[in-house]
């Protein structure tokens, strides 16, 4: 691409929600977007399946076409807001092919596809961005790969999915239960009709992986994060959360964290370091930033050696707020385009191993309903001494009345492996003093 | 620079707080930063006035050097972290000259002479970066430089210095009177031994001043920006704010406004706009997001129309997180230099008129002591009408003790302009029945 180009052609792909926004601002803002980046971007055609389709904004008729696949071959800078899969990677890989700079916010492909297509364009030196993919309008990925650059992060922990967020936030401001404050988002629209890849946590989780690929020059993939959703969440464990002093969110939570076992095998020496990608509901103290986040927005919280404490805060979501990411990702591809130079792709350099889930060690917040009567304390926290387990706090409320003889006991352990408290709750589910243990949650953040 | 050259000699002017720790992470860290950016960062030298000088990391001696003139035109990459107008300006002019890259963290430097700065940076076709300018090591000038780049930015409010927040946060927590939290803030190094820079809010105004230009692309010099500190706040001032519902913060303000009069002008049309920059203490809700900033932590608050409302949370100072934004600096700018291609510097296209603080309207908090006689709100109240000022909420306290017969009156406007405010305030001190008007505060995030 030579400095005197002076129009780009830009392909869009898909023209729903965030497609429909970025056109109308492409349309809209031509002469501003032309003086930051010194070239006419000029909106090429909007391939779509079905023209005739209603749509959330009005756009020439005559730049739609259901001809992707030209579309793309004349194109400088292809953004794909198609979402899904499929045909989403393969114009992708087109794109690529032709050298044209690609513009994405397609978390699920990159969660399951992204290090191959980091690959393929990092090979044909084209440049591929992606900032919407993770909490819509927020700046993070940028901030993250270059601001941050010069720094070793150590942990990042993100609200970074509003369905969640909206519910959690709900239950935790009206005591409502999960399936209410489910309906309520569903009603609001803040929750789709198959609300599934939110509450279970996997979109979370697509974020989580492209998050930790950023933040620790490793490149993470959908299958490498541990993941569960707030299904299981009940109104008593808000409830009791609240009553002792924490919030609930779902985290998608990335950190480094030493193998387990490697400073033995490295002689006693420092241990290796790895990678824990996961996404749970997680308690948290109220005074933390994040528990700040309120509704349907998401928060970024990023530690780092020399940085300290981060926080990204803004719309998840939403099609003006997400266009304004994919915007930014197309004028700086743009402004490169006409200065010239190869495009700056990621950089893989530390390949950090995966870590399971066995290598974490929280903080966990255990709820279980016990008999109540003398000697139940001693034999509870008896047992998770036996399994190694420290308890920090344990508070115990006696139900007087409807569930005579009973009392409600709520611990917040010590720094725990997953393993040990496994073995713990089992151990305790064997009493005959403990009726049910109502929740297992991990704490963070303290 | 070709893509051939391996290393990069980097010269380091100033050895203080941030500059050892920059020197320390290049020393320490050199295999990771040569990763990331393919290119060995070399630490060719480090300038001081005294090598002697004790400092807070040890550094090897033969690194100092005193001619920081030959240093700089030894290198690729100059960081100056000396602080101060001269001789930083002469140097950072001389690095320029000999195509060097610059990054630097001088916000007083930038705010008096950025314009300059820029455009010999622009003509010369060099980088020149300064993230560490503004709140220490929080991303926040690149993500409103790159990643909002496609977007229009219509306000930025800023906690952009620790010292003030610091105290104003100590005055809400402990009911501590200025001049007492200042001193603790002094003791625990917060503040200064001369705090002036801080207190009387020149410093947020450096920095407010650098976030309007890169916010709207227009360039903004210190003289532009309207200044009041904190000094004349009072414990009674806080007091009553919070028993309101707000928090005093030092905010650093700049947004787009009509040029008073412009409308008319155009004929009835769409007004001119134009960009007012201000620092002053002002009335938050306590449920804003940046009411939750507390100590010396910094937060900017960015408000545009597709993205919505975004905030970035972090630490505002400090050797470590201050060198960790120029270390991003130092990364990016090496990462250019390896790929090739012309630095990306500063679009100034749009070129937006400075307004006054007349071009301002904001609610206002207006605390007074009154004579508790009848009718005293009745005649207030027609004051504020008469000067086209209208009243939100008006609280009073009868003072039953002590100070018998008089009332306290606390007043929140809705929009006004100063000159209406001051006009109604200089009104309201000539009645016989207010004995003070102890407040004039302004409102803002409501």
């Amino acid at each position: 691409m030579s400095a005197a180009k002076k129009t780009l052609k830009v392909a869009l792909l898909g023209a729903g929600n965030v497609g429909a926004q970025v056109a109308r601002i492409l349309l809209e803002d031509a002469q501003a977007l032309e003086a930051r980046t010194g070239a006419r971007l000029e909106l090429a055609g909007i391939a779509v399946r079905n023209i005739d389709a209603p749509r959330d904004v009005e756009l020439p008729r005559e730049l739609f076409t259901t001809d992707a696949s030209a579309l793309v071959r004349g194109a400088d800078v292809v953004i794909e807001l198609m979402g899904g899969l499929e045909p989403a990677r393969t114009l992708i890989l087109e794109a690529i092919e032709h050298g044209a700079t690609v513009v994405t916010g397609n978390k699920a492909l990159l969660a399951v596809d992204g290090p191959s297509l980091y690959e393929k364009a990092d090979a044909a030196g084209v440049q591929l961005s992606y900032e919407a993919a993770v909490a819509g309008a927020i700046p993070i990925l940028r901030p993250i790969r270059d601001s941050l650059a010069g720094d070793k992060i150590t942990r990042v922990m993100g609200i970074v999915n509003g369905t969640t967020n909206f519910i959690l936030d709900a239950m935790d401001a009206t005591g409502a239960q999960f399936q209410d404050a489910l309906a309520e988002a569903t009603r609001l629209g803040y929750a789709e009709a198959d609300p599934t890849a939110d509450i279970e946590g996997h979109d979370a989780a697509a974020k989580g992986a492209i998050l930790a690929s950023l933040s620790f020059h490793t490149r993470f993939a959908l299958e490498d994060v541990n993941c569960q959703g707030i299904t299981a969440v009940t109104a008593g464990d808000i409830a009791a959360a609240k009553d002792a002093g924490y919030v609930i969110k779902l985290l998608a939570i990335a950190e480094k964290l030493p193998v387990p076992g490697s400073a033995e095998k490295n002689d006693g020496g420092e241990p290796t370091m790895g990678v824990s990608v996961r996404v749970h509901p997680t308690l948290l103290p109220r005074e933390h930033p994040l528990a700040a986040v309120h509704g349907a927005f998401n928060a970024v919280f990023v530690e780092a050696e020399s940085a300290g404490e981060l926080m990204f805060y803004g719309r998840g979501a939403g099609g003006t707020p997400t266009a304004s990411a994919v915007l930014g990702d197309v004028v700086s591809a743009a402004r490169r385009l006409v200065l010239g130079g190869p495009g700056r792709t990621e950089t893989t350099t530390g390949v950090l191993p995966v870590l399971g889930i066995e290598a974490v060690t929280t903080q966990y917040y255990i709820g279980m309903d016990a008999a109540d009567q003398p000697g139940v304390l001693a034999k509870i926290a008896a047992l998770f001494a036996a399994n190694g387990v420290s308890i920090e706090t344990m508070r115990q409320t006696v139900h007087r009345d409807g569930n005579a003889g009973s009392a409600e006991l709520r611990i917040v352990t010590h720094r725990a492996s997953e393993a040990a408290l496994a073995a713990t709750v089992e151990a305790i589910k064997g009493l005959d003093i403990i009726n049910s243990v109502t929740s297992v949650l991990r704490v963070e953040g303290v």
